[in-house]
């Protein structure tokens, strides 16, 4: 049993879930680690060696009971219950967010929307009403939700970071396209479009390929200016 | 000069370029690799190894220059142009898709929206007119579209895949909640905010404290069913 358990392995694991309840409901009992790992495209032996941190779930040779190793997964990744979650930011991202029915689908609901806009608080936004974000500490911490979202603009990310934290968010699905600084206890995952589109546009025409072309023409020593 | 660079290093480059164009912004003409380290969520060794695949951006001791590593970061991404961008599904995460007004702004122009459901062909989102699915490939591949965002449901994501890949697309953003497979020279960027909320509530009660408190209760042992 190993003590830490790489992020890499546990980012893994909800997309092994993935694949398990659609083969589930595809009525399929029993998977082989080569087909979870084709489903969730990684290889054989990454699924036999990100498992094998949780216990062994199979037997060699014969795979793994995609029931057993669903209910698995839901208590490993807690999933056996329900989460309450905050949305921070009413702007068109913030109502993107509250307009994605799967997150409610898979047991994360969200209790509160915040903004501190004056024309954004009291009004819907899908069946929630926009409160006012100076009454978020104090809900979060009676109310004991652990989990929010940030969709404020890039500026006030930290800002709102920090106050989350102070009221004892403890997970943050961070929708601002700016990296926020967190205690060690707390957990942020950025999910950022633009960023994910530059990092496939390097891809259509990689460096390396590029630098090759050019070997002979220039240094790539750069000096900096000042 | 190393041949092959991880992807999690290419992942890192916009998070570098999202904070540089940050402090540009704030006036500031010089960073150092620990500044810059904390303001993108990493140490400042990863962000001297990281850079140095590239070559040589910075003088020991002096820092980078923040505009001269804004510009080769924009050349290593090839961020120094446009691209154009086709968008398959116009459901609800498709019409989110279409919203977000930072695709634009970065230099990401959705040129096509489709749709299979005649109840949405023809009708306007966000200034796009929705385009039925079957003009797809012949429009891609004559305007020499390369770039694809796939927001369909999950069952019919690998189909929508393969279209795109025959028709030339060379990267995905794929919003899809499910693991797509693409030939070895396309890349796919998986977003899934589902997901994301599934290891982030692994680490609420992470497995290791749960397992030390019923250490003695019962085997972790499994076996499956049949």
């Amino acid at each position: 049993m190993q003590r830490d358990i790489p992020e890499v392995v546990i980012k893994r694991l909800p997309i092994y879930y993935r694949s398990l309840q659609q083969m589930a409901q595809m009525g399929k009992d029993v998977v082989s680690s080569q087909e979870l790992a084709k489903s969730a495209g990684v290889t054989a032996t990454q699924v036999r060696r990100d498992l094998s941190y949780f216990g062994e779930f199979g037997k060699q040779g014969k795979g793994y009971s995609v029931e057993l190793l669903l209910s698995e997964l839901r208590r490993i990744l807690n999933l056996d219950r329900d989460w309450d979650v905050v949305l921070v930011g009413a702007g068109s991202l913030g109502r993107a967010v509250t307009r994605y029915p799967r997150l409610e689908q898979h047991g994360f609901r969200i209790r509160h929307v915040y903004d501190h806009n004056p024309n954004r608080i009291n009004t819907r936004l899908n069946g929630l009403v926009v409160e006012d974000v100076s009454l978020m500490p104090e809900q979060i911490s009676r109310e004991g939700i652990r989990i929010a979202i940030i969709a404020v603009p890039p500026s006030s990310a930290q800002e709102v970071a920090d106050e989350l934290v102070r009221s004892g968010i403890k997970a943050i699905l961070n929708y601002a396209p700016a990296t926020i600084q967190v205690p060690d206890d707390v957990r942020v995952y950025d999910i950022d479009p633009v960023a994910a589109m530059q990092s496939l546009t390097y891809y259509l025409e990689p460096y390396e390929s590029r630098r090759k072309r050019k070997l002979s023409s220039a240094s790539d020593r750069i000096d900096i200016t000042s």
